[in-house]
């Protein structure tokens, strides 16, 4: 294996030392940016762009070329496997994504099969392996997934929700249904997460985005226990090197000591927790990776770099912080300031890292 | 004054002893209800019904005739301020309130009123001395108001929001025009609560249901420092009695000991919380009130006396406990359940109580 130019993010997810603080955005690739839009149009709509290899590639590396990012992430999208599983994958016009054959019942469960990653989802491998190529080893390459309850959401709901009243149902009337339903998914994702390990993935990455809406007791048994059977599911080893694995659940700032407590190597932290106390809870078991409002982004430079020598001095000193924003960018972000975030950064941590 | 037939709700607040735990619902009076959906058809519009003091009263009573709740709560909107301010309060069919001039500028900022309670906002007060009179001592009335962080929210985005665009752009750009915004909403605040004290409300609650996606820092700095000068600045004594004031930030169940230094009597709690974690880290300071999930109302009534046991269980024995949902009651519940729910905390919860 060719080795890694800059292996920071992979060095601060283990916790070893690295020379500064290493930095990427959730979703870098993405609609801020001019260049992500001219290619979108030239895929068509959003499934296209996903399936198609060379431009998945394309607004994969963008990012990349405007920022001195310390990683890259797949483009893809975390409905990828319940489409897979044969839900029927469509996307109505502002309307955010729908399925034609939302699973209703315990026979809908039943009749789910683990996709073959390399056949129902061979699409998102070619991807990986084309954006692992193109890096020439770089940066290392993101590999990720949704939790199962996040995934299930959107299975039972048929599409996103506010209130959560399908799924709510199910859990609490029929919660063997649930579990079963569940318990696919995490088949599903161990299998497609590794397979995206096998294809080029240097780490990956379990998005719960959802698994704040849960209670605390709803949460371990719904949620979490799937992801932790996620964590041992993985392989967490390859080419020689550690496979880093970050959980993340959004809202999910109360239960942090639990989530550490799968093994994982990373928590990703919303910006509604402070790092400090992060760092000071799990600190010792974990590495941390965020977390600053991505609403920031619309505050003058300024003011972004202020918050940034606010968060880098929350963790202080010592190894194990990627940062990151809290969640994604969102869509209307002047890509300057974008920049501006990363950079400083980069600047500020220095006086953080080495004797 | 006469005394309350049953105090029970004021005396938990205030942390006495009493014979089984008090219970209420937010949104006890809404569309769940067939009798709510008539009396709101006669009125005609939400705001309408809002308006007219005998049909607030109404509805108000409604789900006291029902089931053994043990408060009653004005009837009314948290967006009756901003529309008594000037910013033209509408309902768009099916998109939620919307305002006809959001806040902009500093200038627009500068040129808000702070609405006198008996004037503008004079219907509320007369349906606040409708219901109290109507109520003859059998349970208490709780108002509330909207926190001044959520008021300034609709206020700023012209109405509901996902990503809180508009109003981040403020606290970022120019955070002196939206401190200035939400001290003007702080002083309305406490105009109008101390206003409905006076018409008769016997304990009052502030409903922050937008604070948590605030920073940690921000929180404090734009939503809890406000809801901490309203704590200051209301009647806590009236009528010979304690005026109990009750803070609910949804989602804050990581700032709770911050919002227990505010000097408020009791905190409200969503369902993300472990109750058992509420009380051992501020339940020497404040009650706590919640905190069952409100969807847990579709389950069957065996689950649903399940969860109160479970919640029961996890405040344990002592004083300071009001049982309620952790979020308004969904519309779409099944009104027997919600007498399942009402019933289960009396009987299930006298073991608790008592020599």
């Amino acid at each position: 294996m060719k080795e890694l130019k800059n292996d920071r993010y992979l060095r601060a997810l283990l916790r070893q030392e690295v020379d500064m603080t290493p930095v990427w955005m959730m979703r870098q690739a993405g609609r801020y940016l001019p260049e992500y839009k001219a290619t979108r149009a030239v895929a068509g709509d959003f499934m296209s762009l996903c399936r198609n290899a060379e431009l998945a590639c394309e607004v994969t590396l963008q990012p990349l070329r405007r920022y001195p990012l310390d990683a890259a992430i797949l483009f893809s999208d975390i409905l990828t496997v319940p489409d897979a599983m044969g839900l029927g994958l469509y996307f109505e016009h502002g309307e955010g994504p729908r399925f034609e054959r939302p699973i209703k019942s315990m026979a809908d469960v039943q009749a789910l099969p683990i996709p073959d990653p390399e056949d129902e989802l061979g699409y998102v491998m070619n991807a990986v392996r084309t954006i692992r190529r193109e890096l020439k080893g770089e940066v290392p390459l993101i590999g990720f997934s949704g939790s199962p309850w996040t995934l299930a959401t959107y299975m039972v709901e048929g599409g996103s929700s506010k209130a959560f009243t399908k799924i709510k149902q199910m859990m609490y009337a029929e919660p063997m249904t649930l579990h079963l339903l569940l318990d696919k998914l995490a088949d599903s994702v161990i299998s497609y997460l590794n397979a995206q390990i096998k294809a080029g993935a240097q780490s990956v990455m379990v998005f719960d985005t959802w698994g704040g809406v849960l209670t605390p007791r709803d949460y371990r048994d719904f949620s979490l226990q799937y992801m932790h059977k996620i964590v041992d599911g993985l392989i967490r080893e390859h080419e020689g090197r550690r496979v880093p694995v970050t959980l993340f659940t959004k809202n999910g700032g109360q239960w942090l000591e639990q989530i550490a407590a799968t093994g994982c190597d990373a928590l990703g932290l919303d910006w509604t927790t402070d790092i400090a106390d992060a760092k000071r809870r799990v600190g010792d078991k974990v590495a941390l990776q965020g977390n600053m409002d991505p609403s920031m982004l619309y505050a003058a430079p300024e003011r972004i770099r202020e918050e940034v020598a606010t968060i880098l001095a929350g963790f202080g000193q010592g190894n194990g912080h990627v940062f990151n924003l809290g969640h994604g960018i969102h869509q209307d972000v002047d890509p300057e300031h974008a920049g501006v975030f990363v950079n400083a950064v980069h600047e500020l941590s220095a006086q953080y890292h080495g004797r």
